[in-house]
């Protein structure tokens, strides 16, 4: 298919081309325009239905988005804009430069251009900036006839007309109701007695991560969004919802791997700016490492006498790390997915401790069955050693203990960030590694003093 | 609220419960019925308007809905059953011991339970096992206000009204066609007119994430299931379909923690499933951190003279396996929103390695810093070894060569991976770390034999 369009591009068959492409989904046509060649982006964009024209340029990515605005003529760019939903309108704004997002401004009327700087002011991260301002608005003492004739006026330019809602005089929200309650109701039938009294809404500052989270959990398909006198200014649709879905994960992930989140795709992202956004944590982590190394160097000496103790410090180091990561990575999913709060801490330690328990048997006890069939018998590097027995014991004990605490910090510091306003996602993997490391030192050393001490 | 409703219960003051009750979302109410003691919840159940507890009843977990079940009689059974979608009714048929869910096959008419079976063979992971058989179907030759009298007989039962397909004789889906445009065009058009033909469509067996990723990619908010002949068969609307992108993050944040996915929410898994999810990844990844070990092993003569390098050993690993696991970390999550594919892999390598560069730089530069003044003349550490500076610049190199590996290693395992059939995510911070920790060790004493080698 890809292939095709491009080769009738290239014999400039602009008829067979149009007729192809009108068939075509909008999210498919920005997908294959991306491997069009810039210079013949505008041309076959022209090619296009007006209306389709609109919903392509709208999947589209901002830096192809910016080639065509730079070539539209002021009439074409007007055209893009008047077919678009105020909402898609104003992402594109934030993300052109100055003087294309002013040209843009320029070829809207006077009231969008209002609405438009009105939707621009909200935060970044609220319910207001990926609101629209185009839904169906109904009154209450209307009939279900009415309604419908109100939906066919206003339906064309209206994002989704699957809930109506229901307002007063002075616009706050009273009610919601369905086209399909509308459709299963007589004509005469009036909205008040048909509307549901229990909205849903949020507040144009709302957390746009929360609104995201109430579209799942009370299986929505748009939600109203009030100010703060509860007058309702626009909606959220499920498609957004989704959107800031993903982009809220991809942002855990990230604060999960210790890289400060970014709001672009990969290639999007400059070098530089994916440095900066790997390079803060990579230090911080780096200079928190050398403390473990001062524990190394505090017992130099004895590692001198114990050399073969070195061997085993990254697979404890490691184990250590992996067993906190698993159960701090699994808490900071469970508590964003709602299922962990502050309260059922001790509950997550109990079970953690359990798990633990289990988890430090199993690997102290094959990590002993493996010392001496490996180390001492088939390679015979712990033959060499004063002490082989003892040595191994160190290390299953250490391991054993490891795990335990690995395990009981993991579960714990998210908890305990989130109680006192940090974001858990990012007390994972490589923090948790880090404190771990340390620790597993401590308990190593302390551990073989114990055991070798007076040997040595 | 949820205090109120505790009292009331509490105080038996059942008709203040209900009218209470009635009023509220179901999602809402199945989070208070959590609270509410086992014994009180099947007189609190039956208070609810038969259609509200039939949808509080699907909001809830599976064990009180177990809870329920055995509460009721056949008929309080049969009447709950009757209000559910198929989708729903598969659900918990599939989260029931085997007995209830026997009970709950008889109290369905044999049609319904013809095509429970049906639901309950497809696989999975499969388009089919979410999907759910009422829809609207219109034909071709329909008017407008023939299909209104349609969805009017029809549409209580559906699960959505707002997008209707078009079948044929055979059944075969010719064409979809939305509430909107039914609305929006006068009475007497034909449907043939008015649909769209090009019907984005998934078969039964189609992988559910794959659905799910259309659904974000086309913005829908329901999509038609077809068999192998396509035939219309059912249809998975926008709120399972996000339902399914939550459960495969949580799969891929686990993959990536090195845990086995589980099905079941945090408290939900036993302590035994979670250690069982667990341990596979912890035994193989601690079996091979041997390897490093063994690397210091070789090593150990060195180590005796030089010993001051051991105590840089954990900060060389640790941001080695930092600096790997944002490469891997952003690739993985890159690879499962679409944004790169293996075609992209050389793209991919050049902007880790540049990254790298300078993360590399940056960090060697700081450490060297950190070392003269810290180590050298504050702590006086490094003052008693033979060379202090030449030690400098091998843990210095070390860092800059391992930090550069260790993102080629990370960008480029999960691509691969990927490409022969792997999971992506597996090849996440544990394993890169691993893979990184020997990496670093072999670099760390290649450049200290090379540059100190000479001396001892």
């Amino acid at each position: 298919m890809e292939e095709k369009i491009l080769e009738l591009i290239e014999q400039k068959k602009f008829s067979e081309l149009k007729s192809m492409l009108s068939d075509m989904n909008p999210a498919d046509l920005a997908q294959i325009f991306e491997e069009i060649e810039e210079k013949d982006l505008p041309v076959v964009f022209r090619i296009l239905p007006k209306e389709l024209a609109a919903e392509v340029f709208v999947e589209m990515d901002s830096d192809m988005q910016q080639l065509l605005i730079e070539a539209f003529s002021d009439k074409e760019l007007r055209e893009v804009m008047d077919e678009l939903f105020m909402d898609d309108t104003v992402d594109i704004i934030e993300e052109m430069p100055a003087t294309v997002a002013k040209r843009i401004l320029k070829q809207t009327d006077a009231n969008t251009r209002r609405m438009i700087n009105q939707l621009l002011a909200y935060p970044d991260d609220s319910a207001g900036s990926i609101m629209t301002t185009e839904y169906i608005d109904l009154k209450k003492d209307m009939t279900v006839d009415m309604a419908f004739d109100r939906i066919r006026k206003i339906g064309f330019d209206s994002e989704t007309i699957y809930a109506c809602f229901v307002t007063d005089r002075s616009r706050h929200l009273i009610g919601i109701v369905s086209v399909k309650d509308l459709l299963l109701n007589s004509k005469d039938t009036v909205i008040s007695e048909i509307m549901d009294e229990n909205v849903i809404s949020v507040n144009t500052l709302t957390d746009k991560e929360e609104v995201a989270n109430d579209f799942e959990k009370y299986d929505l398909i748009s939600m109203p969004v009030v100010d703060m006198e509860g007058r309702l200014v626009g909606i959220v649709t499920v498609d957004d919802a989704i959107d800031v879905m993903k982009e809220e994960v991809t942002e855990d992930i990230e604060k999960m791997a210790a890289i400060l989140p970014s709001e672009r795709s990969y290639f999007k992202t400059g070098v530089f700016d994916t440095y900066k956004a790997r390079i803060p944590w990579l230090l911080f982590l780096m200079i928190s490492a050398t403390f473990t190394g001062a524990i190394i160097s505090n017992f130099n000496d004895k590692l001198k006498v114990f050399a073969g103790l070195i061997a085993f410090i990254p697979m404890l180091m490691d184990t250590g790390g992996n067993s906190g990561s698993q159960a701090s990575v699994t808490v900071i999913r469970s508590i964003s997915l709602g299922d962990i709060e502050f309260s059922d801490i001790f509950k997550v330690l109990w079970k953690e401790i359990r798990v633990a328990f289990f988890c430090s048997i199993t690997l102290a006890a094959i990590s002993f069955g493996k010392l001496i069939i490996v180390d001492y018998f088939l390679m015979g590097t712990l033959k060499h050693e004063a002490h082989p027995y003892l040595e191994m014991l160190v290390v299953c004990l250490t391991l054993f203990f490891t795990v335990i605490v690995a395990k009981i910090i993991g579960c714990s510091l998210p908890i305990i960030a989130k109680k006192i306003g940090f974001d858990p996602a990012v007390m994972a993997s490589p923090l948790i590694t880090t404190i771990v490391d340390a620790i597993s030192l401590i308990i190593y050393f302390t551990t073989a003093t114990v055991i070798l001490g007076n040997i040595a």
